[in-house]
């Protein structure tokens, strides 16, 4: 039984993470970390927890923190960065959900995220947390820099087919569709219901912070390097993100069993027959991504549809599988539960 | 590890005891009898259940029923009657979802559900299957009739005031409100998207089949027999139950202990404290029946809020925890999911 | 051509009041007037308003409030009261939607909400703007205090019954649901689109403000007085409120036939054959109120189902429904838009 | 004062179309048909039109068609084929809202719709009814083919860039998200609420019947042929439609004032200041046709959103509007009410 500290107890990303630990069998939630919440009782606050979680919610300095051997950062952009360094201890596991150190090189953190880069060496240390590509190096990871959660849908959907070369890096378009849960439980015009009730709505423009993301992570895995045209809409639902991703096709053969094989060995992205597609809700409240192809002869292109939860798999289902490999337990451990479906 | 069978494969019903009874501990589901889809993949029908489910739905005659220890009808109403005394055999449990055995008078049962009564005798041999108030007669049952959804929530968030006199068992109103899923399935105006969405719904005005259930357990633990008025509500959201029910006031003192006292053995029903009131989505996907008391000193009425999801709770979840007791398991073994939230 | 001034430009009362009175062929609007906003034109920060709508908004010392004939407070709780007394000019008509100057009772007023309630000479000058109930007081008004939005669902569904001693004044229980839009475009966790969405919530549970408006006015039509019962809740949707009404019956014969002679001479409200009832989805967009009728003999009870779209004959509608009559127009000119269904 | 049919009346084009034809200051409606319903009062059907129709639902053979001036086809694919050159006489205008006479080519309409194509006389005497960019010849016209719902967003959207040379023709991709009511009122699981709420489905990949249509028309406007990509997804939502169309660009220069000045004599076409883009919200219940541009540098594309009522501009209000056209009336006519927001 390994003890674990959620930092960050308010947002939608932490209180999935206590669904999800809450259930694991070797974890034990050590402390529930919110400063402006600090001493109220997690289930005052959230009663859908009532009789499930006794804790309160403890601040920083509560001496809690310091019984942990895992540490999830759910927290706003900005803050692993600065307080990572202030509490890092050797031995002691971190997990960061933000988008802190996703991003190698401080120019692009900064002209994407605004504000200043991560220290080189904290940013060097943390792994990419995405099993499916990245698997060994997160075995032996210390820090885990958890995945965005649009960049997870469209890599996972994207990469099998650019990296066999049946489809070509350039001229990526991905169309990226979201839930409202994504955009946290802070209020804004955006998490309005009566704003976004009833509407599609394409928001940032040419400037979702998960472009860069996506664009060095593929180059990563070809080493070549192309801007990718991304941008996301806001769907009036709770949960979910599809990406629809057009690629230039170099090659139609073969495409279903490459992308089959690619992830024969990973158990959580399920890959539809060719020319069938998934849709959000076959994964919703589970850590699968399902993904569809369907090749177009009329215009040569391939079209994937990559479908996840954000806040399990874009998120803290995510973070709990990098926990799994980090500590050599099941890839899957408390992450087996069904779709909930309708 | 016992065996079971699911009758009316491609239902919600059905999809969620598929959901739950995979993920149990002692069921292994036998055989998805499903007249209409025999022989089809169970995941090819619903893609969420990819690499979950391997089975195929398979018709009745398939051999496979006789296998099962437990036997669940997820059926319209009408089957479980004409069916379960052709297939029933010494030892097996049956426990039946529909309304088919719910009510005593085949008079009464022959006003709101329409068609001929039961058998007397099935009917009398069936036990109602709501545990927080019937868990001795559920343990030596053979069949189990299991509650409607909003019996359920009626009656659980009532009882505790009406048999403590507390309040009145005269001039009870309950309001319920229900999303779609409760429809089912099947196609009818009801759950056409662009008819639901963005609107209200008043249904069943007067004659919801529920109305006689709910009068008949309340005069079972009451020994009073007063009508109820019942009045149900179609709201545009897929899961959830809320039932608002107004009773007049006898005595407005230690109400709250009273409620608790009543569930304190019972680990799905979890009381706010007083003058709080829960929300359907603090059920979300879970098998609890969250209940809110406020006393309104102006009118001298009790308000009670109740909720429930109508799957979990008021469906396969109840039918579930109803197989646990009846098999002597842990009431709560496979039903330990946290609601998901948001 | 008469001017009219909106003050409380950003607000969803006042986006609707834009929409219909920008159509009205006797109305100009002279000034749209927000001090959050002022300078900014309207239609950069509602670009549905663009190419329709060319003004500014300003503030209050423009000058242009001065030119108008006509002054709408669409002002949060607290505002009218304060205002209207110190720009109040003889000849100019003033119609508040805000609740300042509904209660009657300076008491009543500080106990539901809360602060000081309004000179007794500025609240006796108002006139409650209900025109199915008042017209001929508010063809004669300088001030009218334009009903709350449950209100008025409540009180046209109501009165008839009581008024006509078909049904008791006691023990009326009033269950309200509504669309998020009621709560207006200001920022909170009621109008957060994750928290209400796939929900149901009750809430001001026994404290809702509009219930002294509907014991008040349901005692003037009647001169007795007895509290109601009237509880609130939160639908996921944008527009629309359903009243369901449960009263004590008198006298169950010629309901129907007293509710189309009570409004015939009153076009927005439309009652259905007895034991049918509306949804919200038929009054869309539109200044109706549509009421249904059915008698349970069972327990000698009446339900009313009476629904309007908040926004429009819930608030914007009936102010300019009041402003007609109070100008000698035509009660439906510039409100004979057809309900949007679906 | 002329006389329009509506044959299919039970759609929601039908429902559309009467509800601007009712409000139309030209039009008076003298039949109402729809075999299915023949006789039952329309307001029976449709409360949300109590008080507002008188008429009855008639059969085609009442005599009531043959009085008409105008003869509107809200049927579904297939019929107006078959019955418009059965029916036809000469000085009758016929507006068809399927997709019947849309495609030049035979063997597309064969290879996208199914079935047999109409007759070549028929479909040459059909124009295609997009005012923006065919006005002139739907003055003239006696038959017109009114535009896809889909089509209309996409062509409008792109059709500036591309006749302009500003952006390439070839490589243009539409990714299309669609509320359920384009999918009508038709029963199916594609409309059914519980599998379609909380969810985004991507549907008929790559076989659209508005691909054909867009690239036939695309074509037209600049004599060069290229297939285009064009996916729609299904939104948990009921109206409004957006297009969003990535284009390669040629020439960054001057695209705002390109697309302003290609819809400056279209009152329905408005144009967002360079950099932001629409909702569907924004244009909600009206005629409008939204449209937002931007230049992404890093890839050299453009993004192009557009959006409209997929009920209105995509049907029904486009049907008026060549109406007007076709009659010498002002094009607006009828189709000036302001969305409805929110």
């Amino acid at each position: 039984m390994k003890q674990a500290a959620v930092i960050g107890g308010t947002g939608y990303g932490a209180l999935e993470l206590i669904r999800i630990l809450e259930r694991h069998p070797y974890i034990q939630i050590s402390a529930l970390i919110s400063r402006s919440e600090e001493g109220e009782p997690v289930a005052d606050r959230y009663p859908h927890l009532t009789t499930l979680v006794d804790e309160k919610f403890t601040g920083l300095n509560s001496g809690l923190l310091e019984k942990a051997d895992i540490v999830f950062f759910a927290t706003p952009a900005g803050v692993a960065k600065e307080l990572l360094p202030r509490i890092q201890k050797p031995g002691v596991q971190y997990i960061d959900l933000s988008g802190d150190l996703r991003i190698d090189s401080p120019d692009e953190y900064e002209q994407w995220y605004g504000g200043e880069a991560p220290s080189e060496v904290l940013q060097k240390e943390a792994v990419y947390g995405m099993p499916e590509i990245n698997s060994e190096k997160i075995k032996q990871a210390e820090i885990i820099s958890n995945p965005g959660c649009f960049a997870t849908a469209a890599l996972l959907g994207i990469i099998p087919a650019v990296v066999s070369g049946k489809a070509s890096q350039k001229d990526i378009i991905i169309d990226g569709k979201t839930g409202v849960s994504g955009a946290g439980r802070k209020m804004s015009m955006m998490t309005h219901f009566s704003e976004t009730n009833e509407n599609i709505k394409a928001y940032k423009v040419g400037s979702h912070q998960h472009t860069p993301e996506i664009e060095q992570y593929l180059a990563q895995e070809t080493a070549a390097d192309h801007p990718v045209s991304f941008q996301t809409h806001l769907i009036p639902m709770t949960r979910g993100i599809m990406c629809t991703c057009y690629l230039s096709l170099n090659d139609p053969s073969g495409l279903h069993e490459t992308y089959q094989k690619f992830y024969e060995d990973h158990p959580f992205v399920r890959i539809r027959p060719e020319g069938a597609v998934p849709q959000t809700k076959e994964v919703y409240g589970s850590n699968y991504c399902d993904i569809g192809i369907s090749v177009d002869k009329r215009t040569g292109r391939l079209l994937v549809v990559s479908v996840i939860d954000n806040l399990v798999k874009g998120a803290s289902g995510q973070a709990v599988q990098n926990m799994n490999l980090m500590n050599g337990w099941k890839e899957s451990e408390g992450l087996t539960e069904i779709p909930l479906y309708p």
